[in-house]
């Protein structure tokens, strides 16, 4: 199954749905242009779609693999890893103050899309090196920083982030990894931490392993928690050790997943197996002590934004292998008798019903992702400091939004895949089924949904009693005006009508939210907290759609009239979605009266 | 991972939610008590939770192969299909007549629900065999009847329905499977089937093939289509051939599947490997020519209750998983402050409304299923022809319902018991994966639920202007009316307020539905029959829901505050959806309209 990136598609959110003009008029983007940030995303779907999307069927197939040698790869990977770093697709978004390139966070996220479409267990890789990248740009000192950020821009080390240990799950209270501090200002640092996704490879010289740790005189709890930089090899003259001496880390075994297969997901041992160094991991403080958790915090939002756009491509995948199926098999009488039968699948109304669900729900979430990785740069461009305050607040509003609903969205998105292709889909060899396991993860890593949820309803609805929220819905409402002012369009009208029912559920979720927090029921309001995540997701999506119809109104083109289709689609379909969570939300209190657990 | 037959929970419904005792009076049931229903139910319990409920996790990491002596299914399952043989439970819910216990369908719900639950994979096989038996029953000569069904009843042979080839799939008009007659009345038989559970295994001495084919004067279409009867042995002396003597039919090949690996899904070929009879497989006409698909019509409706009932036996087993694990793992503080930190999962809100959705999920389906078996024992014993006819009318039309609600609620439930496990959910050895991957085929094989949906919306509320479809309604409205006889219970009027405006939105879908029909919009009606499916279960489960209330309000056991709660929570949560449908439903024209396929 081959995969072309939906170019067309990235490049309509582009003109029509992102102010890509406001962005590169911005101070540090006078290099870029329109036309530039196109032609990188077409080297880019080049390298995608020849080199990384044939390695998909493989990377389930034949699953990385444990040896003496240590961890090999899915034959494939180790090339589209040389490639990928030759054209130096690891430093794309990141600061060319430090190596970069210095692109906008906007092509870092249509590449990302793609990459994850083209092969997810592949394009996991780059997402961890670009969390120890931002962690530490944001915490590392000067020499960490000269010494492991170049190498890691460069893609020829990659990195790992090492936070859940057996019993420290979403609890990180629990972490009992120990780091215990040396003469020479480095550290031991001894324990195991699990599900360490690319822990070990064989595709880069050397990993860079971030690791959540204790300090021996921590406070119990979060608070003491720190964060430890373990280079997989030592990389550099320090202390007594040579460069290239193995670290005291081992990956004692790779799980057996449900899919995802081609990532390595390892335990890892820190000071189990003695290495070069004696034993105990050479462990190097990242930032101040005791700060771990709170640099991983402003550094998450990195990282769940990049799953929230793994999530987006693998529904692209699965759309686009759903359509190309509807489109060749045929099956059944043509309801509505234009055609002669048997029909292309996607000519009857129920396929079509799933195939514009599926791509409903792909291109609202492309686009929101899109609009939160500009407001991003915005924010990092703005020079002035309370617009970009505002820019990075309402990022910040939409990250859990973004990870929470595409992550959710890719499930449905991918089951319906499998429907489209009949009993076929339930065939592996077809391959339908790997989308639907491999992206069944991404709704709970780097924070399950109800984490993304609690971080949306506790820090970002709650604690400045709606406003942010609530101001989200300016732009809507300004958009629902543009709609209204065509009458005559039945389907402008209804797209507006179905877009300001959504809006008067979701602010009747935050009345009600609101009030369940002033009545002290935070049972109430948290059984709310995934329904008010997943109501944000549709309302936002849906004035991106809203948009998008306004954009291809007056479609001349076949890509247009989809475009249009779709828009019409969601408002049909997917919008009436808010009023469903809405009223969930609103019994919160009822749940808290008759709870049994 | 074990699991426990929820007894309790089935005996609930037996008690409170369908009219054991209506049942038991009527002629042909004299025998009959509910205490010796339970009885049976709970030495099926026994067997299940003993024999079949370990087998699960092997019938996934070893599949069955194709041998050179034929299938071997998964280590274990001989020796189960061997105690179950002997107990007897093929012929559980069959007629005396022709050697069966002659018990209730309602009692056979309940057994195949736990069968499914324990190993679905196992499970799978007794189904089919179910169907050869009805089929016959149906359409078999009494020559048929008295050869086939004993061996059959008793489970010494088992069955196969064989009606998919690789270009007909949903559209059965395409079969091309060519039976060619012979002078002494038989056929010989041609062609390939494919998707064939069971198709060939080591657990019975012999395997009745039931074919779809044409004899070669036959018209084209579905109209040509006639019903032949293939044993994989012949099984007596028939024109030339003697006792098991090998028939000329063959499995190609095993499909290597998303789920459900223990079952074996066979490529079968007919009529080309030789055998011990010549080129062709004997085959015996079952019934009149070319009212093959007439046939499986009428017994395709107990083959789709069945496959409902399989979705809702691992809907439970994944809720019982996922409870247990709620229960043990700790993680994280009590919003509420009521317990000292870790607390068990459960205790968190969110994780509470996964568990809950679960449940009113399966319970909801659990209670509108044994409904539906229940009218169809109605149906069987009724004394008065009308009655009898109208309970076989509510019968058939929850058919479609159950099949696509319970096989697309599965779906639902086992994704959310992934996601109460957090990360252990993507890892195999937790067995909370497998549950989804097995389930993912319910909603496609025995008809996809869009399949279920036109049978419903054409056969079911078109043809009879809604008349059956708005009759529903009468007993859901009586118990709104008891609920409202209890102003001051807070939760019973929320109930009924809840399941007040889901009826609404029922209606109102239905006189939408009418309406596009009538505009003679085809399309428009049939992008609405799934979502007139799912909102149809969404209001009788709430219906089922409410009446577990009314049974369990003045609770005073800790099973029965659950019971409540859940009740509850359907109206809190999945009630709201119906809205969501029927908003979907009434935008059939804009889509129709708008539509780019």
């Amino acid at each position: 199954m081959t995969y072309h990136v939906p170019r067309a598609d990235i490049q309509f959110v582009f003109e029509h749905l992102v102010d890509v003009p406001a962005l590169l008029s911005l101070p540090g983007n006078e290099d870029l242009s329109s036309d530039l940030l196109q032609a990188v995303l077409d080297e880019g779907a080049r390298y995608i779609e020849h080199e990384v999307a044939p390695l998909n069927r493989a990377s389930d197939q034949y699953p990385p693999k444990k040896t003496a040698e240590g961890v090999k790869t899915t034959p494939g990977f180790k090339a589209a890893y040389a490639a990928f770093q030759q054209s130096g697709w690891q430093g794309l978004q990141h600061s060319s103050e430090f190596g970069g390139q210095g692109l906008p966070k906007l092509v870092g996220a249509a590449f990302g899309e793609s990459m994850s479409a083209a092969c997810a267990a592949f394009a996991l890789c780059p997402i961890l090196t670009d969390s120890v990248i931002e962690t530490l740009i944001l915490a590392g000192t000067p020499s960490q920083q000269e010494h492991y950020l170049p190498s890691l821009m460069s893609g020829a080390w990659t990195g790992t982030m090492n936070l859940t240990e057996p019993q420290a799950g979403s609890d990180l209270s629990l972490v009992q990894c120990l780091a215990t501090p040396q003469s020479d200002g480095s550290y031991r640092l001894r324990g195991e931490k699990i599900f360490i996704s690319y822990g070990e490879h064989d595709l880069a010289e050397n990993i860079i392993h971030l690791v959540l740790a204790r300090t021996p005189d921590a406070a119990p709890g979060i608070a003491g928690l720190s964060l430890f930089l373990v280079p997989h090899y030592l990389a550099h003259d320090q202390g007594d050790y040579a460069k290239g001496a193995r670290n005291d880390v081992m990956c004692a075994s790779l799980e057996e997943k449900m899919g995802l297969h081609g990532s390595p997901t390892a335990v890892m041992r820190y000071g189990d197996a003695g290495g070069d160094v004696g034993t105990g991991a050479i462990a190097y403080l990242v930032g101040e002590l005791h700060q771990g958790l709170n640099y991983m915090f402003i550094t998450m939002n990195a990282a769940r934004f990049a799953i929230g756009i793994q999530g987006l491509g693998v529904a692209d995948r699965a759309l686009y292998q759903a359509e190309h199926y509807a489109a060749e098999r045929r099956q059944g009488p043509d309801l509505a008798r234009r055609f002669t039968s048997p029909v292309p699948l996607h000519h009857h109304p129920d396929v079509e019903r799933m195939l514009q669900t599926m791509r409903a729900l792909t291109e609202s979430t492309r686009a929101l992702s899109y609009h939160a990785a500009w407001l991003k740069d915005m924010a990092l461009h703005h020079t002035n400091p309370d617009q970009a305050a505002d820019f990075q607040r309402q990022h910040e509003f939409l990250v859990p939004i973004v990870k929470g609903f595409a992550t959710e969205m890719v499930n449905e998105v991918t089951s319906l895949g499998i429907q489209v292709h009949g009993g076929m889909g339930f065939i592996e060899e077809t391959g339908a089924a790997q989308h639907a396991r491999d992206c069944r993860v991404f709704a709970i890593y780097e924070g399950t949904t109800a984490i993304q949820a609690n971080d949306l309803i506790g820090r970002k609805v709650l604690r400045d009693h709606g406003q942010q929220a609530l101001a989200c819905l300016t732009p809507v409402r300004a958009t629902i005006n543009q709609l209204q002012q065509h009458p005559n369009n039945t389907e402008l009208a209804f797209i507006a009508q179905r877009l300001e029912q959504a809006c008067q559920a979701y602010e009747q979720a935050i009345t009600d939210l609101l009030q369940q927090h002033a009545a002290q029921k935070p049972r109430a309001v948290y059984f709310g907290s995934v329904p008010f995540l997943m109501l944000a997701g549709v309302v936002l999506g849906g004035w991106m759609m809203a948009r998008a119809a306004q954009a291809s109104v007056s479609a001349d083109t076949e890509f247009l009239r989809k475009k249009f289709s779709t828009a019409v689609f969601h408002a049909a379909y997917i919008l009436p979605r808010a009023q469903a969570h809405a009223q969930s939300i609103q019994a919160g209190v009822f749940l808290d009266q008759s709870s049994c657990y």
